[in-house]
């Protein structure tokens, strides 16, 4: 079973052992009362699974959680997440495995879903992956030879937080230029608001699309217009892959995975200019042999966090 | 035996199977002629090193070489270093293993070195390290789980290329605004001559040593100047602490080692400041907690290639 909880919905899963989610369901997150409220949804999520599946009570090989950040994936212990504040250093793995009697396993998200890319997904048959979810925000996976790499807290793989321009504008995490800030759904949407502003004379599909008001402009508004064919929003996604490509050439450049994968809501307005982003790619990354390598579409969409944590149940017996 | 091929010498020395350099030599390299000729300068010193202690035929557990990249650390072949244009595809370790009958592993120098401060040095007791040497360039080393991280070609742990200013300089690589165009000593020197022409009038004991030839100004008179108690140097020195945080912050982000080990010929002009290093590390990773990663000094110095092509052998029998 995977369970994927964020700060607004939790979705619950039964997934089979080569990664297909064979049912799901999702209910909304209760993250403002105290922690038991917020397990409550948790547990609210998952009797409801088992009651339409009652065969799974027998059949699971444990259950594998999403949570938001910080966590430690070692004790299965949320720390202080920002958008589910009921739980502060909450022992969420040991309260779920003790109601439903089964192996539990807590991960972040991106995390999890590297996991199950390696395992179900793009990322079959290399031991080495990088997943990048770009989204709201940029969530980064790193597989070296098998496991997911935690690092010394467990809090590694945050290569959202990469800062590309040290001069750059402020991330939400106090440091200037990451990549997150730099080119998630919130950078690109910034980038359009202020292309428009500054030409106003042009013609363009997406000030069409955003109803004469600029500022009402999303990252879904440039995704749309692009595949219009409208070449303002062309502009934004490539200015956009540039900046993707210098922060693939840093992790090539330090980690030469054997392949990138790349997911999220944003990546689907991207994939037009995957060649583009493998291109610009070779010019930034030292070793050119590595422009060889593979940069793929994440094979799980919005389920990935279901997924994910079933594939943290992988290592169960 | 651990043999560390430069571009201008040849190192070689017996080391014990705590890390002990027992005796050195050196010798010029020929890296002019055809692959022989670099061939006969590597087999010239190691030569050398046999006769002055012929028990050596019998007692080493094979030969490391540290070469100058790229080359492939898996077979051993050096493809085509700018230092030594001498060998091309040229099979370093196989040559050398058929002469003298023993095991032979070739790694890079950085990687080398991490792994004999992992055995023997300032790492010793973690099992994930990152290893910095900052001097003409930065070359970098990673240690995962005792192990060297080569990445898919053998050339991963580039480090010294990782971008932090993407609007920055060109750097040799050709990319820009890497940590070693901003940060090794090149860079310092650099600085050091941008601000004695910007403020001529301002005294210092740094313009005193570069005798009053600006561009004669080097780092290491920055590194004196410096520990002379001079501001000018003093202010250069912080502005190279402040990129290497946002470096260590990028890497810290990504891996969370366990412990980060600075050597290189800078390293001793930056040891002053490493506690101001901590300090705005701590601003540049997600996680505050890695304020904690000890930042040490290599114990490895102008011998870290000896020992680091020594430690090579360790996984002989």
């Amino acid at each position: 079973m995977g369970v994927d909880v964020g700060g607004t919905k939790v979705a619950v899963g039964l997934v089979d052992a080569q990664g297909k989610i064979l049912t799901s369901l999702r209910k909304p997150t209760v993250a403002t009362g105290d922690a038991a409220a917020g397990l409550a949804s948790v547990t609210g999520a998952i009797d409801a699974l088992f009651a339409a599946n009652p065969q799974a009570r027998e059949t699971i090989r444990g259950i594998g959680i999403c949570a938001p950040g910080p966590l430690d994936p070692n004790t299965g212990v949320v720390i202080n997440p920002p958008n589910l504040k009921c739980w502060r250093d909450f022992p969420l793995g040991d309260e779920i495995s003790r109601r439903y009697r089964v192996p539990v396993k807590v991960d972040n998200d991106a995390n999890a879903a590297a996991l199950a890319e390696y395992l179900w997904g793009a990322g079959r048959g290399y031991k080495n992956v990088f997943y990048g979810a770009i989204g709201t925000g940029i969530g980064t996976g790193i597989i070296l030879n098998g496991r997911i790499h935690h690092g010394r807290t467990g809090a590694a793989a945050e290569g959202g937080h990469v800062t590309i321009d040290y001069h750059g504008p402020v991330c939400g995490c106090g440091k200037r230029g990451c990549i997150e800030i730099l080119a998630a759904g919130p950078a690109i949407a910034r980038r359009a608001r202020a292309k428009l502003s500054e030409q106003p004379a042009r013609e363009s599909a997406l000030r069409k699309l955003s109803g004469g008001n600029i500022e009402a402009t999303t990252s879904e508004m440039v995704g749309q217009a692009d595949a219009d064919g409208d070449p303002v929003a062309k502009e934004i996604l490539l200015e956009t892959i540039d900046l993707l490509a210098v922060w693939f050439g840093n992790i090539v450049d330090l980690l030469e995975p054997e392949v990138i994968i790349i997911g999220g809501g944003v990546a689907a307005m991207l994939s037009p200019f995957f060649a583009e982003l493998r291109e610009r790619l070779a010019a930034q990354c030292l070793n050119s042999r590595n422009q060889e390598i593979p940069l793929l579409h994440a094979h799980y969409g919005a389920e990935s966090g279901i997924a994910g944590g079933a594939a943290l149940c992988n290592s169960f017996g």
